[in-house]
């Protein structure tokens, strides 16, 4: 069954990866599942036709033969459960992973959406300079801990997962700030997600559709 | 096998149900598995036994034999997967269930966990009476898309699953906002959420705390 996921006509990154089709490209990378893409625009997002797929009225979505998903935690669950490499075989291990799935979208992205907010659509407030501050050391407390228990693994928890996946995906988006970098453990595993031959063919997928030439990952 | 619980040794709120043991708690309650609760102080929280269980020093937590989780909608799926109550048995509508529960944790609750933020840490500042309208709105825009999806249904896909249980837990966060009151759909539903007799067990379990009879739910 062909599967079919959406992503921006024109993300607002231009390509950087940032835009959450990324994350349900690499996951698909990861197990080796080809996808279709459609593009949507900004305009059909808020429109019916979209809006009966996604709720919110976002990207990504996900469809399947008769199975329409959206949220990016589920649809990279979804992969996950359906197809090998993504979750653990042993219960237990499996559990704990999916805990790093929702601790990186619950615990960890937050704070990072927080200090995205804050300086996209705040940033010509009055009020600016003085609060990012407080906003950053936010981020920075979530940062020292999840650096405190990675320590010198590669991974969260034993080998790679989607824990890892959502994880290093939220962090991505920490790179412009700077913030990583009081964290070289952080910074170390960031990099080896990117360093994944799946991270980077999805990345460059993304990529193509900013470069006018989107189709198929 | 025993399941053990933590909770607030003395919760923010009071015992209002807002602290996030309650989730869990709730879920327990709707597939009927006993559970433990130990009490973890603010102080214990940050110190390396919890952190061991939690890496970002929260509750709630989930021991069941040799399995420990965190991260609340881990646990939460946890329970759903493997008792009976709170995911659908067909695939598809179990798939879309999760997608809710991601939905509510990732889409829905970091605006309204934003503005939590700017009424508890924020309202000293002087920028707070300026910038909460704003807040506001960010949440009033959720909120609507959410309205427009359930619609006059009374739950979000078909029969009360994991994602009611979330995204009902998610909105009694803004119950002394008064935001939900533009929304009478929403408001009837987190009232249906209530009424349930597995919340209503949850709710007076974790007030017990608060009232000083704690111990096993």
């Amino acid at each position: 069954m062909t599967i079919t996921i959406t992503a921006f006509e024109r993300s607002p990154d231009g390509g950087k990866g940032l835009a959450r089709d990324t994350r349900v490209r690499w996951a698909l990378e990861e197990v080796g599942k080809p996808y279709e893409v459609r593009l949507v625009s900004f305009r059909a997002m808020k429109e019916p036709a979209h809006l009966a797929l996604h709720p919110f009225g976002q990207i990504p979505t996900y469809e399947e033969g008769d199975l329409a998903l959206f949220e990016t935690g589920a649809i990279v669950f979804h992969i996950g459960e359906r197809y090998a490499g993504l979750l653990p075989a042993d219960a237990n291990a499996r559990a704990r992973a999916i805990s790093w799935m929702f601790a990186a979208l619950n615990t960890v992205e937050p704070p990072i959406l927080e200090l995205a907010t804050a300086k996209l659509l705040e940033s010509d407030k009055h009020w600016s300079k003085e609060r990012l501050p407080l906003v950053e050391a936010r981020v920075r407390d979530r940062l020292k801990q999840l650096s405190d228990r990675l320590g010198d693994a590669d991974w969260l928890d034993g080998g790679f997962s989607a824990g890892d996946l959502m994880m290093v995906s939220v962090l991505l988006r920490l790179k412009p700030s700077g913030l990583l970098h009081g964290f070289p453990n952080l910074s170390g595993y960031v990099a080896r997600g990117e360093a994944r031959p799946a991270y980077k063919r999805a990345f460059e997928a993304q990529a193509a559709v900013a470069n006018g030439q989107p189709g198929a990952g």
